[in-house]
Parts: structure tokens; C-alpha cells; sequence
């Protein structure tokens, strides 16, 4: 496995699997930094840190269906969204999927979680022209996401926005993704 | 050649290629729309409407490179990054293009104009995770064009919210594009 294959540059948004202490995998949208090295900030009040924590385990699964971006951001993905390589959990729908062996530096709220590739595999290129709702999706996961932790109504006038270009520029996946946003804003 | 696998839904923004009478190359970002029908809704003001009227003829270029869609909204390209595929310019860097055939409906200010597939390639395919960095260069720079067209300070302080988000999470191709587009704003 080349890691410089998969894309890392700047900051992506990846999906986080990874298994609880009992073998339950969890998915959670992060962004994986890359700047030399490859780490992620994660909250220590997450499922995602406290397996991380656990197993010392996590794979970025590369997804490219909005949806998924959603539904993990807010619920807990059912099983038959996961399959198993060896001994790690990656999405079915993944890509590409890297997984990382994990070490830890804890901080107040936030964890820098360094990462080292262990394996990977591309599953799916393709061809992908710029989508705006696509975007606009994951920036409003993002402002969803911080309204429902400090409910200030500033982080809905953005989802507003992205709902408008969701609804001038996306595809049916993205339409379906923000109305399935707005029911988890309920 | 299979339109469906180029992955156009919603509105797609692509880098349209054309050639005047005279024959000179020109590149300019659109938005492709696809709902049943392609077509795009094109400024009668622009050089590519000029193009499209004496030709018929428009490439669709998709583009992964921030500097490519920052450079060809705000300036000529110069003719290296061009070549000629039969009587079509294309762009050297596409991952993958279309040739249309053109049928246009005259509106005030903006004409729809129908797009029928020629043919096109797939170059290359590739793995890329979502960056919000390049998301947000795109965004500046249609709120630029805006800007420049209008002069409404919204769009400044737009740009400005975009901005930030490439300073964290854009890699070097996207904090370079936004470099050369704070130029063009001068």
C-alpha cells in the first residue's frame, strides 16, 4: 500500500470505524489532517475516542455518498453497513479504506490521535465532477452537527444557505441527504 | 461512449472549452445541469456564449485542480493548456471530457443552451477524499465573479468566510488558488 495514492492533503473528511471494547463498530465523520504526518482531533466525549482509546485501532473510509456522511454523523449505522477486514471494521460502501494503527496525545476536550498506516485498499475509482450540493451537504453535517451542541441559531442560518444550493445544485443523493439532515435537527 | 459514467447529476461545475471563428482557444467554468436533459444556462455577455453561437459546439472539461477553475474564470488561458481533440479544444489537465453539440434558446442576459453528447474520455479515475478546502475554493470563486460583476460587499465578506476554511483545511494546490484569486479581486 502506497498512503500517497489515497489522496491525504490538508484536512478530509473521511469516516471513522472503529470497534468498541466488545466488537461493536461504531462510524463517525472526521477529518484526517495531513502535513508531513498524518493525526486526527477527536472529542474525548465520542465513541470514536473512546475505541480509539480501547483498540488503538481506527480506519478512514473514503466515501462518496452524502447519506452515510449524515447518518453517521447522527445515529448509530446499522450492522449490515460494516464488514470486517481481518480484525478492523470498514463501511461497505467505502471507496477506499486506510487503517491506522493509533497513539495519543490527550488534551482537554480534544485528542490529537496520531495515525500510522498499517494497510489499505482503493475499491472504486471514478470519475466525479463538481457537485455544490454535494459540498454543501458536508458543510451543513458540520454546522448541524455544532448546533446541536451549543444550539446557537447562527449555525442554522448556514444550514440554510447549503439547504439553497443543495436545492439549486444537488442530485437526488443530496436532496435525500439534507431532508434526512433536517429530521435529525428536529 | 456511455454519458452516464462521466457522473453528471444536479448541476455539475466543469470548465467549458471552446473555439471562436478565428479558431483561439477559450476556457470558462459552468455549471452543467442534468435533470433528464443537459444543458447549461450560459451569460450572453461571455466569450463563451460568443463561441457556442458560431460553433455549436462546447467541451465539458472535468477538472480536479482548484487553479485551473480560479485561472480560467478570471483570465485567458494561456494555449498550452490546451489541445486539440479532432476540431475541439480540450484541457491538458482534464480527468475527463464530453464534446456537445449546442442548441441554443436566446433569453435576456442568459440563454439555455442544450447539450447533446458527441463523444468524450475518461482519462483518469482516482481516489479523492472530500476536502472542504477545494470545496470552499470554488465557492470564492463563483462569489468573486459576483463581486466583480456587482461590487456588493457581501460577496467580499463571503469570500473572506471561504477563505478561512482554506487556511484550515485546504492542502497546497488549494491555499495557491486562493492566493491567486485574492489577486484577481485587487
Amino acid at each position: 500500500m502506497n498512503i500517497h495514492e489515497f489522496g491525504f492533503r490538508g484536512t478530509s473528511e473521511i469516516i471513522a470505524t472503529t470497534t468498541s471494547k466488545s466488537g461493536k463498530p461504531n462510524a463517525a465523520p472526521i477529518g484526517i489532517i495531513s502535513d508531513g504526518n498524518l493525526y486526527a482531533r477527536i472529542y474525548t466525549n465520542t465513541q470514536t475516542y473512546a475505541n480509539v482509546k480501547t483498540t488503538k485501532k481506527l480506519v478512514a473510509n473514503i466515501v462518496d455518498d452524502p447519506l452515510l456522511f449524515v447518518l453517521s454523523a447522527f445515529m448509530e449505522l446499522p450492522l449490515e453497513e460494516f464488514r470486517m477486514e481481518d480484525d478492523v471494521p470498514v463501511l461497505k460502501d467505502a471507496k477506499a479504506w486506510v487503517a491506522f494503527e493509533c497513539s495519543m496525545e490527550d488534551h482537554p476536550e480534544r485528542a490529537t490521535v496520531n495515525l500510522r498506516p498499517l494497510r489499505g485498499k482503493i475499491i472504486q475509482r471514478s470519475i466525479q465532477p463538481v457537485n455544490r450540493g454535494f459540498n454543501a451537504v458536508i458543510e451543513a453535517t458540520i454546522h448541524a452537527t455544532r448546533y446541536l451542541a451549543m444550539k446557537d441559531p447562527k449555525y442554522l442560518r448556514r444550514i440554510e444557505h447549503y439547504e439553497e444550493i443543495v436545492r439549486e445544485c444537488g442530485g437526488r443523493r443530496e436532496k435525500d441527504a439534507m431532508r434526512k439532515l433536517k429530521e435529525f435537527l428536529k
